[in-house]
């Protein structure tokens, strides 16, 4: 299981502000705590309207000077990432491309120049795929698309696109499903997903959150996008990994327990 | 998703004393705090040695007086379960059958004589398998032979035996891929487990058991032998369930978000 960082993006309000007023010391501690609490890639966000490529590539000279964890740019505008790509001390990951030719044609080139990862988000012109079968046949077609652009199997991270269960109570087992079957399909890819979205406009949500992360890990996800300064969803993380066979002799859980790390 | 309330217990300390000195409303008080809670069968063990039939009988009347909540009849003592059942007001589970033809033989006849349930532990001869694939042959062997006995799929509920994940990595895998073979072969049975096996031999027991519970259900279990009286346990079974397209509009989960019951 990969944890990949959530914090640093710009859509959240301290994170803008804190860029707004230029407060690096802020910024940098985002990126200590998140390695800290466990984090092995850190998200980095600088969607400001006009002013992304600079925001981005001064996030992530920042976030360098502080760690050596690799990044993965949550960006979907060519030139953003073009600019970013270059400063990146390791390997990165592009965050993200769909089945969209215009966003696809863009991206691919870019990560296959650089070498980098690449968020595949399985959806299409026609939207984000509702059924397990339809998210299937999306992730399918992406993987052939992105493995013939000249991307090993490895630099793919599936993402099958959570929905909100307030919205759609069958969602939750149509993702799962579309996990088991993408998984068993692609044994060599990667898959990911942004946990938070499930719980979306329904209350408790970090409760929805650190619930289905479990879910999904025990269907085959392995890489997740969240916020590793959650406790309880870093206790669930670690007793998800110690029930599924991901920390032989449950070695990772004892010392997390020996570091008070799993609360109850 | 049923819960089937385990605290009735005479391996319990607490209960074998209030046995012991015959406090009928601390025992009724168990019965009624757990379906208050959210129990829909309370399991009943009066497994005093030389003093089941008794004790189990006794339990059994005791419990009755105060909820007409169904039993599951936790004791593989076939005099023990002939004196029980026929005192049960409500269909009653047998707790429990397994493939060793003693055991089968004399509980099995028992189920058909009074309409019951019964839990069917896939083990035989050769103790618990610990495959994937070997549980799956045993409870398929069960189920054949059950319904072969006159038992409707409907009155099976499989349990594919939790094993601690702390004497055997794979075990927390091995269990979840039998549970969705069973289902898929088996869509009319039930499948349950005893959840706090799960967690035997390592701490923060708790935390194991309510990220177990989430996984189980994810791939098809649907009862589980647990302690409802556990808040958060029951909050993530509220979550889980919501997630799982198994409460419409998320009615259940609101309603115990707005009683308090989801706690963060």
């Amino acid at each position: 299981m990969v944890l990949i960082g959530e914090r640093i993006n710009c859509t959240r309000k301290p994170i803008r502000e804190a860029v707004e007023r230029g407060d690096t010391s802020f910024l940098q501690n985002e990126a200590l705590s998140q390695v800290a609490a466990g984090a092995q890639i850190l998200d980095v966000n600088g969607g400001i309207p006009g002013r992304e490529v600079e925001t981005l590539t001064g996030l992530i000279d920042l976030v360098q000077e502080v760690t050596d964890t690799g990044l993965c740019l949550d960006s979907a505008d060519p030139g953003a990432l073009e600019a970013a790509l270059p400063r990146c001390r390791k390997k990165a990951i592009i965050n993200s491309v769909t089945d969209e030719s215009e966003r696809f044609d863009a991206l691919v080139p870019l990560a296959r120049a650089y070498g980098s990862g690449i968020v595949a988000l399985c959806m299409g012109e026609g939207g984000i795929p509702r059924s397990a079968a339809d998210r299937v046949s999306v992730g399918s077609r992406l993987v052939e698309k992105l493995t013939r652009a000249g991307l090993s199997l490895a630099d793919i991270y599936l993402d099958p696109c959570v929905i909100p269960v307030s919205t759609d109570s069958f969602q939750g087992p149509s993702l799962l499903q579309a996990i088991s079957e993408l998984r068993e399909r692609f044994p060599g890819v990667k898959i990911s997903c942004g946990l938070s979205n499930v719980s979306f406009g329904l209350p408790s949500r970090k409760l929805l959150n650190r619930v289905f992360l479990g879910m999904l890990m025990s269907h085959g996800m392995d890489a997740v996008i969240a916020d590793p300064l959650d406790c309880e969803l870093m206790a669930q993380l670690h007793a998800a990994r110690a029930l599924l066979g991901q920390d032989e002799y449950c070695t990772e859980y004892l010392e997390a327990f020996r570091g008070g790390r799993l609360l109850s």
